[in-house]
């Protein structure tokens, strides 16, 4: 109601841009009107700067023919990149895992991406994921990262129902295969504290118990 | 330090997209990068519209040549409605104050944007906004919208010091001028409770309470 009346004062293209940023997730009608405000104040070049980063985003990047990371070049970086152990395949469900993993530096071997995970409930069957890509990687050595056969698979999808499930079918797909299957550890996360841990945490910690080293 | 090797992780196109989101106003890096995977996961058409909104809010939105609001078409459509009393002037310091007060769908009369406000300490002057536009209008009715001579100004600025000094400046200039020169009320914000009221807002509500109609 008050939307509408407001609406009507903007310009069409200021009304189209406000539009088109809060369909943008988390970003509200206050925040798009912030930005579209921002890009009428600035300079023309920062806009087009801004239109044809949205442009090629969309036009460059594909996913890698191998392991459906993001990436610009095919295959992506990490699966051609020969420093890395292609024999240890680590899984998980989406990019931007892929991501934060990477962001720690400490994984040396190369990735899969499922994009997605099992959910039968809302329709998420195994031929929906990148499983069967996955089952050709460790299958056949050359449609692996540089022909190297895989050795290891570590499952790093999410600590949750979806993610379990999805972990258990890949489990299961893998028995024949004489293959190593690990994941991700699970326990309490450094830096929070015990009093506030969920009964889930607190049984994954205990359960996962580690042996100290002397 | 993270934020390098997370940016070596992304595809260039990602990185720069990221990048150009963040310029925009309250858009952090966790913001930007949920915004760049929207954009990559979404249809291609949906990237599209928003570079294209992005180009089209600076290519066709401008000035009003009157009363500075923003607009597509000159004069503006609240200039030349024909139903808005030019006579009545509410001044105010940027477009999105304009759009506030249109919101209340409760001003009949026409706009004029300073595009600031004075602000010496930081090298803002009087001939760095529109005053001399506004006291054109004034002036020469056939500068105003639809040639209506003005009769009454009123100061819609931010009640804060800078706000107050250029109404004041303003104010001067309409001395010799025979129009009226009122303002936007100050007092208690309604819905507010006065047990948190700052002193200030505390003071305009003493200094200008109003007498009660029977």
């Amino acid at each position: 109601m008050a939307g509408s009346s407001a609406d009507r004062a903007y310009p069409e293209p200021v009304r189209r841009l406000i539009g088109e940023l809060e369909r943008l997730p988390g970003i509200g009608k206050r925040s798009a009107e912030r930005m579209a405000f921002h890009v009428l104040k600035g300079q023309a070049d920062e806009a087009r700067q801004l239109a044809q980063a949205v442009i090629d985003v969309k036009e460059k990047v594909r996913y890698c023919g191998i392991c459906y990371n993001l990436t610009d070049v095919d295959p992506c970086p990490i699966c051609s990149d020969e420093r890395r152990n292609a024999a240890q395949i680590l899984i998980v469900e989406q990019p931007r895992d892929l991501i934060s993993l990477e962001q720690t530096g400490l994984f040396k071997g190369v990735y899969h991406v499922l994009l997605g995970r099992l959910d039968p409930l809302h329709g998420v069957e195994p031929d929906d994921l990148t499983i069967a890509d996955l089952l050709e990687r460790i299958d056949d050595a050359s449609k692996n990262c540089r022909t190297v056969p895989v050795r290891e698979v570590i499952l790093g999808l999410n600590p949750d129902l979806e993610g379990d499930s999805t972990g258990l079918f890949l489990m299961e797909a893998m028995r024949s295969r004489s293959i190593t299957v690990t994941r991700l550890a699970r326990g309490i996360p450094a830096g929070s504290s015990l009093e506030f841990a969920s009964r889930a945490v607190l049984a994954d910690a205990i359960e996962g118990r580690q042996e100290m080293a002397d």
